[in-house]
């Protein structure tokens, strides 16, 4: 490959990646309809640049949370032999909260093609989900969690915990209180 | 009052409890678009008879979240007085993890109505928290929910469990397993 070549990859992938990122503050700023042609001029670049990189505006909204899925994965793989066991599963649950809480709009639009088995984006979805039972399976074994919660069971009630946060305006407790209080349970502490 | 008159309104309010049932039917099998003039049919009563009652759409679906709404508030001071603060307090989130699930459509319609200090459902929706809220904190004073739980935070938990129960499909447990997990929390049984 030539030095021009390569130079012109590296362009191109620069570009992509400040796509992503105008469009990630864009969507959260102003939803899953923010102009497109804002996102490529605060990138600093044509439209047809963006359009060549992203043709749908469902392409863009999938790589942008194909990125958070391969983020969570990446960091539930690095938490699989870090500190305790039930420390690594919270810890990854906050994070998984704080993404599907920001993504929330991006997440509910995608919904048909997280189901696709043959989307990019189902694929990124299935090794996150993976990668988080991991964790849960190695807090059960370590005795931190009860052996009884299933892994859908143990996802559904973090995602709850997401939609519960949005729940609560202003002044309430974030997820931060939220999570621990499902670890811990409504009871008296031990 | 004379006899004619006497017999005129039970009548009327006999239609009007016909075509409550009825709507709830309707609603809860095809949804909040569900065709009015089927439910006047079923109920056995013309259109007109509907549109006198529930001039809208809107009021029947007020009327109906309404009528929840009470029954939650009647449930919970029933329990008020019975058996363990912890049991009262279960038995009375597990119906209104049912309600919540069942109407839900319906609560996310109206979502607007129910912040209207103005609106009959606000006060309803007020009235049912209030009473919820005194279970939550009988249970508190008995030991048997920790002390730093803001009523606020446990009812969006408990929403959060009925959110998470939409999400597991077919053959997964429902609320009567998923919310004793939120009192117990995911740690090893005590």
């Amino acid at each position: 490959m030539g030095d021009t070549r390569r130079a012109m990859r590296a362009d191109a992938r620069r570009n992509r990646d400040r796509l992503l990122a105008e469009a990630r503050a864009a969507f959260l700023e102003h939803g899953t309809g923010a102009s497109l042609d804002d996102v490529a001029a605060r990138a600093g670049v044509g439209a047809g640049t963006l359009y060549r990189h992203f043709p749908t505006r469902e392409a863009l909204l999938e790589a942008l949370l194909g990125e958070r899925f391969d983020a969570l994965t990446a960091r539930a793989r690095a938490l699989a032999d870090q500190g305790s066991a039930r420390e690594a599963l919270l810890a990854w649950t906050l994070e998984f909260v704080e993404t599907t809480t920001a993504y929330r709009g991006l997440t509910a639009m995608l919904t048909a093609t997280l189901r696709d088995p043959a989307s990019a984006l189902h694929a990124s979805c299935e090794a996150m989900r993976e990668a988080g039972t991991a964790l849960l399976v190695r807090a059960q074994r370590a005795g931190d969690v009860r052996a009884d919660v299933t892994p859908a069971e143990f996802l559904a009630l973090v995602a709850g915990v997401s939609w519960a946060r949005e729940q609560l305006t202003g002044g309430e407790p974030g997820a931060d209180r939220l999570l621990p209080l499902i670890f811990e349970g409504l009871g008296p502490p031990r």
